[in-house]
């Protein structure tokens, strides 16, 4: 029997899924364990891997099956299947949507920038980067603009809508202007009760890696991480690579200090969760894939920061901690861990920042990518920029731009558009567990006792058992009753920080 | 300026290396460290890949673009160019042999044979695998007389020529007939003057996996593997993997016996020396690949077997063995430690077997395939003509099948023809080495000093340098003087085991 449209389709996504997915296991192996001598053969390996894909995804047969597919009579596609094919235009949209000769420039440009701004960051010296970067800007706005005309979309959107399917400036702003209305006077607040409470003890080490190792495996287990189909490894940037059936993540120890470490393990593993979570049943296919960075971000920020940080949990991990080091003294107990693992400092660096400042690093880096994309804005001008914001959002003026606007590789490696992403997940997290723990009251006491059944089963059900079937706002309207809606995520704050 | 079809060619086999390479790195990572739980998916991306590399192989343009660059007027192409259009062709010619619909049936059928043979080999049932195995024969015949035609070859030699270019039966026969004519009295007089000397005592352990790893490390370093571009690791079936520029060797250890895995990471370590030892300017292209499995054997055994079971070597290495482990007592001498290296003992299984009763092993295996491909004996006939086999060239009779014809995987995974390189890699390995110690005074007296540097300069320059540029047999002529000649490794057995 002849395949229809639909059949062809996803044979040919199925057998793109499968050559992502080496490049991901390649990907994986380049950052945790390939010898520095791989390097150049890895580079060639992927960027084959690259073409090879771009050039089934855009084979001129792929136009014309999608047009078939989607006007099939009604019925003929069932149940998740009208969905796959709309994940499958969007790649293919995406994909023929730039010229080779853009990407190539592109792509180049990027690394060059990348390069430079090793050494500027490191020589604090941005006017050594700033033709590089204003090279990647140019042909970033070129490629928002040719996305943007086929998806019908505004620069900015066009280039958010690459991490964030349907993510949209018109909707994050009121989010994100609620949250800056909020956030100074909160910080304030939360620094001064912080100050009338007994300061933080760091426990005291030396922590062996092995042990930390032992102790991280240890709540992976507990949280329901497989390794039957994952692994732990080593990397300089913590990370959770792979595959759904081989979901691999990432840490670094520091002997001195196991507590970020251990919350680092934590984190990746919520991101772990998700992929393995994901439906087996559409796996290969565009519709059983994760949904964009916000909901990814959300389901590791949902168990590092909404369970792990929590009272909670920490009443049960404390004293596994404690024995794990054989440590004592009031530095383990579950109310000092808490305010070690709660403290709010604000600071320089984005990715050193706690739960409650990480937004003002956010918003101003959004801000600005904004007011850059949209030619608003010089790249002349960024340094200035990001020293007024951060007075105004933090009140702290960066002494140099090694801790001010080269801190981050994004902008320079050409991820335009990213940023919302990490302060999006942080509010979808708090409104899926405030969700799950209202519609399920066994959630808060399972965790207190290390029993994370509950809330699994209540994420598999309404977050990683859909994959890509629902938008990612239509899966919190269905999961949580309403749109992204900041209030949750003050409340959320204010319960921890304040109450 | 318009690509010639030689620069077209050549563009097309860089792809089809870098997507080899990657294929390579996911089969080692298959081997060494994937969870149980990725083996499907990782099955799904190595079929893929090889779809796409064996499509990029047979499109249409390719043998268009061969039989012009075939036909360029003389001096266009220079140096290398005419030997990589040869090893090119002969990749198309084996690629384009089969239909899709032979090779898919033939790989589904060793699938389900090995899967079988597992459990038939536990349960020591040859009856249960028979009809799986007849199977495959009757499929690999089929693929041998497609292959043979294309190239003009026997059933035996289309199929021997995929591990062994070039190589024929008819050049085997001879050499196998010398070495078998020697074997059994030879045999009979090693095993007189072993019983003559002092028996080899084991030294006693437990020998720490990281001390044996750390021992490894050591002298892998010292004859000159670089860690830069290479791992070891562990696997179940230690084997040389990965690229050339990132080749990994993996090891098994044996807390209570150090010796077996030492001298299986010295036999990796020369197989991943040759790799890395190819030539760097042609990499990527099929002529700076390695040549078939008996070059590639024979680098593994000249040095485990030539070189790091001679006296030479167990002077240098002893010392540095004993202080790894803190041994004392005559265990650790060299003479005993060298007498523990070079037992014989005849037994059933090959993998076990010392250099005097390989060959035995190999020859039997040979002229059983040899007759089950070209007709003349039936799967029916295997276990009773596999224990005649034994009993005429080692004297044993298995007692059953798992010790007998159930005991290698190849044939139940479809790889015939693939047995005589073992044997044709220990003589050629004898023949190089005997060479290179007669050209270059220096390599034996540095061997006792752990000074591998005028080995390793002779075999850059004779072996490794050289890539496919020169058929094996040519090569071999070309660095020792005369073709494979048997008599240089009955002198080599004769001097180790009866001087």
């Amino acid at each position: 029997m002849r395949e229809t449209p639909y059949q062809q389709l996803e044979r040919r996504f199925h057998r793109l899924n499968a050559l992502g997915e080496a490049a991901a296991v390649l990907h994986w192996d380049m950052s945790a364990i390939m010898p520095v001598g791989g390097a150049e053969g890895r580079a060639e390996q992927l960027a084959e891997l690259k073409a090879v894909r771009h050039g089934m995804l855009t084979a001129p047969e792929v136009g014309d099956l999608l047009d078939e597919a989607e006007n099939e009579a009604e019925g003929v596609l069932t149940g998740w299947q009208p969905a796959n094919v709309r994940e499958m235009r969007q790649r293919w949209i995406k994909a023929t949507a730039l010229s080779e000769d853009l990407v190539v420039a592109l792509s180049k440009a990027c690394s060059a920038c990348e390069t430079l701004w090793r050494t500027a960051r490191a020589d604090d010296d941005f006017a050594s980067v700033r033709p590089a970067l204003e090279e990647v800007l140019n042909l970033t706005r070129e490629a928002a603009a040719a996305k943007g005309e086929k998806q019908g979309l505004s620069l900015y959107d066009a280039l958010l809508d690459d991490y964030e399917p349907d993510g949209r400036a018109a909707d994050i702003d009121p989010v994100f202007d609620a949250l800056e209305a909020f956030l100074p006077d909160f910080l304030g607040q939360v620094l001064e009760a912080q100050a009338a409470k007994p300061e933080a003890i760091p426990p005291e080490g030396p922590f062996p890696e092995q042990t930390q190792k032992a102790l991280g495996v240890q709540f992976m287990q507990a949280l329901g991480f497989d390794f039957d189909h994952g692994r732990l490894d080593i990397s300089l940037h913590p990370f959770c690579g792979g595959t759904p059936d081989d979901v691999r993540i990432t840490t670094r120890y520091d002997e001195a200090d196991f507590t970020s470490s251990l919350m680092g393990v934590l984190h990746e593993t919520g991101h772990a969760l998700y992929e393995r979570g994901l439906p087996k049943t559409w796996r290969g296919q565009p519709v059983g894939d994760a949904l964009g960075m916000s909901m990814h971000e959300s389901q590791s920020l949902l168990i590092e920061m909404q369970v792990c940080r929590s009272q909670g949990f920490l009443g049960y991990a404390a004293p596994i901690m404690r024995s794990a080091f054989g440590g004592n003294g009031p530095a383990w107990d579950q109310d000092n861990l808490q305010r070690l693992y709660t403290r709010v400092e604000p600071g320089f660096i984005r990715v050193d920042a706690d739960e409650v400042t990480y937004p003002a690093h956010v918003i101003m880096r959004y801000r600005l990518e904004r007011a850059m994309i949209e030619g608003d804005m010089e790249i002349a001008d960024l340094p200035g920029a990001w020293n007024d914001g951060m007075k105004k959002m933090l009140g702290l003026t960066p002494a140099n731009d090694r801790e001010g606007c080269l801190q981050d590789l994004h902008w320079f490696d050409g991820a335009w558009g990213y940023f919302p992403t990490y302060t999006l997940g942080a509010m979808t997290a708090a409104q899926l567990f405030d969700a799950a723990k209202t519609q399920v009251p066994e959630i808060e006491p399972g965790i207190a006792e290390g029993n994370f059944k509950p809330l699994f089963r209540w994420l598999k059900t309404h977050v990683h058992g859909k994959g890509s079937l629902l938008p990612a706002k239509e899966l919190l309207i269905e999961a949580t009753g309403k749109p992204l809606d900041p209030d949750i995520f003050k409340a959320h704050l204010n319960a921890r920080y304040l109450a």
